[in-house]
Parts: C-alpha cells; sequence; structure tokens
C-alpha cells in the first residue's frame, strides 16, 4: 500500500517521496515525540506533503508503525533463518546471531531504535513486543544447548544472559554512529565482550 | 528552593506532595512525553495542583530537570568517591565502580532513566551531558590501567570497552524491575559477564 505514495496528488507539489523516505520521516517523528504524542499532522508537516495526501496511501500512523516494525523484525527474524544460525554448535549459532544482530541494528537502525521503544499500548505494539520475545526465546534456546554442550558456564541463567547480551547490542542504538567504526568492528568487540570478558585470560 | 514544595498555597487543597513526590512526577512526565514535550501544564494536571503552585516553589521545568539529573549524577558521583573506587588495582576499583552503578541504577532508577536521555538541547542538558562524560572518561581511565596492569585483554580500546560495558549496565532501565531479582544478584550476574564472558574456562 505503501508502495503508491511515490505518486504524489496533483494538489501536493511541495515534495516528492519515495515510500522509504516517508517511512523513514514517520519513524524519526515517532521517535522524537513518542508513538503516542504523534498526530498525522506532525507527520505531514515533517515530510512536507499533506495530510490528505499520506491518507491516500495508508490508513493512518498505525500503518505507518506496523510498516516501521516489521523492518526491525523481518532484519532479526532474518538473522535466525541464517544457515550459520541454524545448524552447527549451539554456541557458535548464538555467535552468529549476536554478530548478525549488530549488523542488522547499524543496517537498520532508526527502524531498530523505533522497535525498542514500543511499550505495547496498540495492536501493532503487542503484536510487535510479541515478535521481540519469541526471538528473545529462540536466542535463550541458544544459550540453554551452548551450557548442555559444556561451552558456555554451567549454572547460566539462560533467559538472564540474553537480557543482559541483547541489553549490551540493543544499546548501540544509543551511541553507535557509522563514523564512529564500522558495524563489523563493533560486532567483533561485542563477540569478544560477551564470550571472552574483558578479563585476561 | 523545592523543599518549600511541601508547603501547598491556600488556593490549592487538591494535593498534597513533599518535595521528593513532586520530583518523582515530574521525572516519570518527563519520561514519558520527552522534557521538550513537557508543559508545566503537564505536570500541573499530574500532580494535581495547579501550575501557580509549583510557579510558587521552583523557577520552572528547567530547574525540575536540574534537581532531577542532579539525583542521578550524585549518585554516580559518589561512586567514583568510595574508598573501594579510590585506591587499590585498577581491576577491582573497576568491578567496584560497575557493581555499585547497578546498584544506583537499581536505587534511582527514574532519575538514571531520565539521565540517560538526555541529548543536550538546554544549559541544564548540556551540563549533565558534560558529567556524565566525566563519569566516563573516568571510567576509561580504569580501564587503561587496568589493561597496563596486565589484568585487562591487552589492545582493550577503553573508551570502546566503558561505552560497551556502560551500555550494558544502562540497558537495565529498560526491564529491571525489582521484582526481578535484588539489585546485588543483577550487579553479580553483570559483573560475571563483562569481567569473565559467557564461556567456560
Amino acid at each position: 500500500m505503501l508502495a503508491m505514495c511515490a505518486r504524489i496528488a496533483p494538489d501536493d507539489q511541495r515534495k516528492r517521496h519515495s515510500p522509504d523516505s516517508l517511512l523513514r520521516i514517520a519513524v524519526e517523528v515517532f521517535t522524537l515525540r513518542g508513538y503516542d504524542g504523534t498526530s498525522m499532522e506532525h507527520i505531514a508537516a515533517a515530510s512536507g506533503i499533506t495530510k490528505s495526501s499520506i491518507y491516500h496511501h495508508v490508513r493512518g500512523k498505525e500503518e505507518l508503525l506496523r510498516l516501521a516494525l516489521r523492518r526491525a523484525l523481518d532484519g532479526l527474524s532474518a538473522v535466525l533463518d541464517e544457515p550459520e544460525a541454524r545448524s552447527g554448535k549451539a554456541v557458535d549459532r548464538l555467535e552468529c546471531v549476536i554478530r548478525r544482530s549488530v549488523e542488522v541494528l547499524a543496517a537498520e537502525r532508526p527502524y531498530v531504535t523505533l522497535l525498542l521503544r514500543v511499550r505495547g499500548n496498540t495492536p501493532t505494539e503487542v503484536w510487535a513486543l510479541e515478535q521481540r520475545r519469541a526471538f528473545d526465546r529462540a536466542v535463550a534456546g541458544l544459550v540453554e544447548r551452548a551450557v548442555a554442550d559444556g561451552d558456555l558456564r554451567a549454572g547460566l541463567d539462560p533467559r538472564l544472559a540474553t537480557r543482559l547480551v541483547f541489553g549490551l547490542v540493543n544499546s548501540l542504538t544509543e551511541w553507535w554512529q557509522p563514523d564512529r567504526g564500522d558495524p563489523e568492528r563493533m560486532a567483533d568487540a561485542v563477540v569478544a565482550l560477551v564470550f571472552g570478558g574483558l578479563l585476561r585470560r
């Protein structure tokens, strides 16, 4: 549906948007003002096209939210579907998931940032939170298997470890910028800390 | 100045607040709406006292922001001043700082959460960001000394390591609740991950 947004209505010659650029602007406004505090007027003002032009193509702000969150969730879901995340030793699969999650975060940062702020006030937010929980359960399952394999510390709480590791990964949205190092170097640093810790062996 | 807030003006009998409870409400509103999106009307509505009653005691919302951020920053600053953080081996001082930071975050969670959202649009926010940077520099200095002592991995980037470790610590504001385990257990889990990593030794 958003694919139609590139056709700007004749009464609105001020600005043209690709579906991506309109979505990107909506995400910026949601992140800045909070989803609840954002109106379609705010998105229209930020995008430089009229509210009715936006409504011609999307049903409302919740559809924009769903498209944005789907983009982040599709990226994370694809991480779990990668061949290296699906077979092999659990500890290696876990490393692949962490490494690729850092890269998805770097590639889709505004969308992942929005996803991390979702608190569950609308059906779309409830859906997104459930998707995040499913991702966390899959990761916690890998941690559990890697402990059982004897590769990770015995006695580790898989859910707590998953929360701490993804707390670290997600915190990159707060400060990481492309000019602070490429995503691969960030992923190396995160993996080294998470698996090996800071202490010299 | 806020200490006067407990005296409610005669025209405002709806609700009484201690200085702490008024500040706590202001912090909740700032966190929910963003500082820029919050007006004194919003704080008055949330606290159940009139705007003029609040103005009688504080100059405005920036003073409330400063009091709230000072509370978080005083807590973190006290961490660096603890005897165990000031003398001994750098690696032990670092552990103390991380452990106590988790505990401050647990004790002052709303204030630390607000501090983490500050982006530097007002003089108070600029001041708070500078205080945070000074804290980060002190921690990075400890990391650097612990690497030089041979206790932490050679080749570690002290600033990057500090960002990652405090990214992890700060991410606790996103999900940790007192009913999810006591602060000491959380601090143990964070210290174990940060220093030892997940891998079995």
